[in-house]
């Protein structure tokens, strides 16, 4: 099994890592590729930065149906161009928010997602909203560290996203935590040991579900919602991603 | 004042009718400048037509502020790239959605949107969840009708959504009815009088909402929510749009 | 065209606040009628000063569609009697409360109330339900003023309630700031200046939203929710206000 | 104990009938005192009515508090004037509506509710949300029968509720069925046996209801949202009622 | 009429006292019978003590039918087994935090509950949302006591217990407090009289919503949710609990 | 790894059913322990039934922990005894009815849900809301069919679960369907092919799910909503299952 786990920003560093901790966790027979588009933001911290982080989804979503992938996680907290990447893949397409929230769900009454900017909070409340997990959601506390920070060597954010973690389950009465940033993956093992409660990552969780339903037959439904793009001309320099010219 | 209305998709027959309904109801001092981006999809059924043209939405309100724009109309049905749009703008940006939405909660206990293909339904329950309006949705009806039908002189595409928004008002409860697509703002006038209820086009209502705003000295907040997009670099093809580069 | 703005209490050095604040943001040609009801409290700080209210909203309506009014503004925090105007209006009636949240949707992505007394904070939540806000209210925060404090010349009503906005926006998130009082007209402009976040006025709001409506031709439906009464006899003290006997 | 039961409308053949339903279900030792106001509409089917009615009903608590009475019904399916009442009185007041929907709550697991005018339905669904019965809530059946053609001798409107009930039970799937106006209260047995579930009268239920809280010791609250209104005068035709003159 | 209050712990203590609160409040001509269950836990502080209380309440609502039993009070704040005890019961069954929550709808704009341990915190927001009482509930207030804590001498559990419901009103704006364990019913008087407030005993009202609703002859509805349990068989230790083999 | 499914009912030619479709999807290092408990309903399908049908799967998790269970699937759509067996187990517990949802909410826009008796509607509506998947549930059809039914060769129950499925997508707008009986989980693939869209079966996705949390070293939280019982006496016929006790 064929599983791309697409970082949506251009970062390659936190490419690479997102790449370890799926390769980490993934099956014996499950082989993970790990991208990077090949243009948009260097890290997603708002609309405007989705708006093109989810161009370079879909193109790698395109790109992967051609070389056979069975499956996709977006490695991105806010899950951009999830809808449209469904539209197109025939397997299954999971967002490491969603994933990391469902898993959340199993394991306990309630979680609290520990992120990176304030500015990015209406963002996640809005997801929690769409994916029906307002009765879950204990709080969202935010560290305020840019996304970019968790990258460097020697930055006191491991110790800043621990704290908040602490006060998620001792004073917001959470059950699990969420690493809200795929940046964070890495911190996951340590965290959960620390605050002693399951700190899930998304993008672990994510390709773990998504090897779940390939194996067990299941991909996106073309029916309704995610029905196939209809054919169509795209102008400019868009056109050569007009469904029907190139799939 | 000048407000720029896009029409997020590339058909410029549609352009010129939205172009027509805004200036139609522009108070005197308005100037209307309708235009259609440069690139993307000639029309919009699905997340991924939505992908491509939230990007041309955001280019034209980049070119916007530079040419002096006081506010914007978003002119699809699926409000397209709005939050990325609301970051970059100084002035008001109104989605037609919202803009009906908002304007028929005004008028009535309840609305029907009555717009085009069935596979549109779950973006437009989306919406209507997302602006808060579940308690005023009746219901939505599709006529399965293609958008660009609607450009077709002589279909019978006119009397089909007329059916559906006099089933909405007779059989639905609805008070009012949207027309759920900027290509049906030519027929507001003749609904409104054969339905005996108010129509209500979002184009035409997104103009006078803007217009409002900007006469109240009303913009976009910069705190929180839509502050400006963070300076960063932007990869490959989309670096000429990363902020601080171009703005 | 012809506006009537009510202020539901009959205190009219607030009516002529008000009206300024209306007249402030007129179009050219629309006249701005500000009015109190010549029968009820001269404040509204509950459910009972409402009941009395709402029919002093209904006297002015009444009259006004006698009077030829295109539409009206009810502007009193609370909406009191908007529905039964909106039964014996042809025109669009606007709340201030509706009016004030409907805006601020348009301009961020959360916005707080300040109001006065805290007694009133269960009529607020109410209509922050009642109009699908409950995703955009970040908090209601009351200053516990009595609303004819707000008239008092040199009370130190303007500091506090600069000081509980600039709180919705440092501590609540609120990206906007809406003004829970019609008394509070004259201070949105310097608000919104200092907490440098745009502070809605709902009476500005409501002139500018009603003459948007009229303009596109939209009254209120009279179809369902808000059709005319039935014509019947009322007894005693009401009796001229029967439907069918007085219009 | 003594107990008012306020008819809102001023039809007193429908008062006598309510009065009745009322002195069934008391208990031994408690009084009914069943009017209607002395001014105001003949039946209620309206926004507009309602704002009328609930005068009446404030004048007819603030009479009940210098008679002694210890708690009211209002006996109207929309509940006008609750809070008003609530403001004023130190015993409960329970309006019929909501009296109804949750004595149903104690019996199935969802409720139908079968009234009169179509045009009503707004107001009932409004106030299925505000008492939080969504989810109880299977339908809503209007017999479309005006409110006092339920007072003519000989007419088939109690057929048409019955197979409205009926149809409740079978096709939606209620457990209990609501009969949501007064002037149905002598109804309810047959219909009961009829359909194999329980009717639930509303007045019945809120006789019994407000019988439980006195005997319980349990008054309205003063604090936050029922609390008394604040002394003020009033202007007018309605000076008599400013609080604070008169109690 | 023989009402069953059935305490689902086996804390005979407990047991006596909330029979001796139902006894304070009940009718004249109503017999209360107050039991534990034979089996089960001492006390009830979680989803697996929960589990094993139903069985209890099951037990003893099949022995009421047989005895004669008119309805039934389920006196736990966590309603266990009340949908099972509903589908064997000809009569209403009422659990407390049912009861407590309705009433305090009645009496006031918002209520908190003060119980017991923390962890029991999402059993009672699950019932909270289940009952459609989010708009009402103004707070959860733990003392974190155990449940038994409240039968010991010269404990300090009712200070601790007034101290929170002081808040509750004081800073949550709480207009009445539910003592969210019956093991608190003996406290309710002094405790309304302290803060100022009605504070609300499950078991005393309760007792009276069954007593109003089998004086309205109304019982639980056999129409879909809680029909009769089919007849079949249970194997092992339940044989004897198989619908039809015992009723 | 080792997993234990539990069919909460006592049918064991269900059980062998369920245990053959966890096989089927289970991975190459995981042990399937399929199991009936020893004691209650040979179906499940009401309140009542599930309180019994708890207290046997409680008994099996408590085996389970004793025998190294690594997680389990509660086999029934219910999802009884969910929270309880959470408290005792350390690995994840995952019901059939929650799994299948959230792995069609990855799939899809929206499910409907195809089940057996008419009369269970209510359970699987209250579990729609728990879960948070109102926005997700299109539709819920029952065929009516007994639980048992679907265990009978040569029944036309397969007939009428495929046409239910394909109104749920033709008519409904489902992108998926939800097999929402442990009993149907033969059918899934059929089902799948002859309607064109995903069928999920819930003992399937499950397994998948809980190998998958097992494989990230995840398990229940025991912080707050599910932490391990307390110590306590329990008396009577479920002495043996007092916590502290056992385990």
């Amino acid at each position: 099994m064929k599983i791309k786990v697409i970082n949506p920003n251009t970062t390659w560093s936190m490419t690479e890592k997102i790449g370890a901790a799926a390769r980490d966790v993934a099956a014996a027979g499950t082989e993970i590729v790990a991208v990077s588009p090949q243009m948009g933001p260097v890290s997603i911290e708002g609309h405007y930065d989705e708006a093109f982080a989810a161009i370079g989804v879909i193109d790698e979503v395109l790109k992967g149906e051609a070389e056979g992938c069975d499956g996709y996680v977006v490695a991105c907290f806010g899950d951009p161009g999830l809808g449209a990447a469904r539209e197109i893949a025939k397997g299954p397409v999971i967002g490491i928010a969603e994933a990391a929230m469902h898993a959340a769900s199993f394991l306990g009454g309630g979680f609290s997602i520990v992120s990176t900017l304030e500015r990015s909070r209406p963002l996640m409340e809005h997801l929690v909203t769409a994916y029906g997990m307002t009765h879950q959601c204990r709080s969202i506390r935010m560290t305020d560290l840019p996304v970019l920070d968790l990258e460097v060597e020697g930055s006191n954010a491991e110790a800043l996203v621990l704290e908040e973690c602490r006060k998620a389950v001792e004073e917001d009465g959470a059950d699990c935590v969420l690493l809200g940033c795929a940046g964070m993956a890495d911190l996951t093992a340590r965290i959960s040991r620390e605050i002693g409660a399951p700190a899930v990552d998304g993008v672990a969780a994510g390709v773990k579900f998504v090897e779940s339903l390939v194996a067990l037959g299941l991909g996106t439904s073309k029916r309704h919602g995610y029905a196939a793009p209809l054919a169509k001309p795209y102008e400019g320099a868009f056109s050569a991603y007009a469904p029907g010219n190139r799939r």
